[in-house]
């Protein structure tokens, strides 16, 4: 699948791998670019820079692969860093927000005291593919009274319309296929 | 829980959890720290101190937690980031080790081409307990044929002798309980 965008020349760190996690599903494996120092750092600064002046007092990570892009946008930005976790995984009281999986639903959780009312959250995840779980992401920091100043995310799949989901947000994303 | 040291003042950002995941277990929840900009950063300054002359190639995050420390710390100290994950969570060839619980076994993976052979890496995680995951995932860095420069925790819970099991490295906790 060739990138539509790719102005710091990172789609050549994201492999194709077919049929994963099931079948018919192309899965954009990041580790590559993870893995290498310059093109992480890349990633990392062109994630947070659109954020820089903004004030974001906390970034929001998506469990698992948001994690490992979260904490290092808020070390860059200064903030401090909030896991929006599985189901279960937090020790105390926790608020939720559902989002629909092809069959049934889930829903992501993070901690009711993780944010303070009206203080602004940069999201970050990394891939918007059909935004289910970017949405759910939203409503929760949003049921926390915090203000989601933006989402980013590394790659986008604009063909399965995530973004939709998102609107009346500032969308930021590096790549797009 | 008394901390026995806690030079950077990062302990008050951490609650005990009684009886979380289980009955009769006091778990350590980090999220306090992590959310506060002050705390996360010094946090990430201290955990990356000791390493920063070191040339250190990679930084490897364990699942789920080790992920939101390892991302900071890898742009800390200018490194790539290598994911050790759960079973099954990695698209391509992946080596393994396996660790013990309680009652069966577990495993840790990362990808088969996640380093390069001799490269300088420094293994991340929240929390050394029994040392069982971190004892696997220094395993799987020299399966890869990496040399693991230091290993690198939040908190050390010294009464559970974690320690023991990664003899002949560089073990660096901030806060031992």
């Amino acid at each position: 699948m060739e990138a539509i965008a790719d102005p710091a020349g990172l789609t050549k760190f994201i492999r194709d791998v077919p049929d994963f996690p099931k079948k018919g599903i192309v899965f954009k494996d990041i580790t590559p670019l993870l893995g290498d120092p310059r093109a992480f750092r890349t990633a990392i600064d062109r994630l947070a820079a659109p954020f820089e002046d903004k004030h974001i007092a906390q970034v929001a990570g998506v469990e698992s692969r948001g994690f490992l892009l979260a904490g290092a946008v808020a070390m860059k930005l200064g903030a401090g860093l909030i896991p929006i976790r599985k189901k279960g995984k937090l020790p105390r009281r926790v608020l939720r927000a559902q989002y629909a999986l092809e069959y049934g639903k889930d829903m992501v959780e993070c901690h009711a005291d993780a944010a303070r009312r009206g203080s602004k959250i940069l999201l970050i995840d990394d891939v918007l593919a059909t935004g289910g779980t970017a949405a759910a992401s939203v409503r929760l920091l949003e049921l926390l009274g915090a203000r989601v100043a933006g989402i980013a995310f590394l790659i986008e799949l604009d063909f399965l319309n995530g973004r939709k989901k998102l609107k009346n947000h500032s969308v930021h994303s590096l790549i797009h296929y």
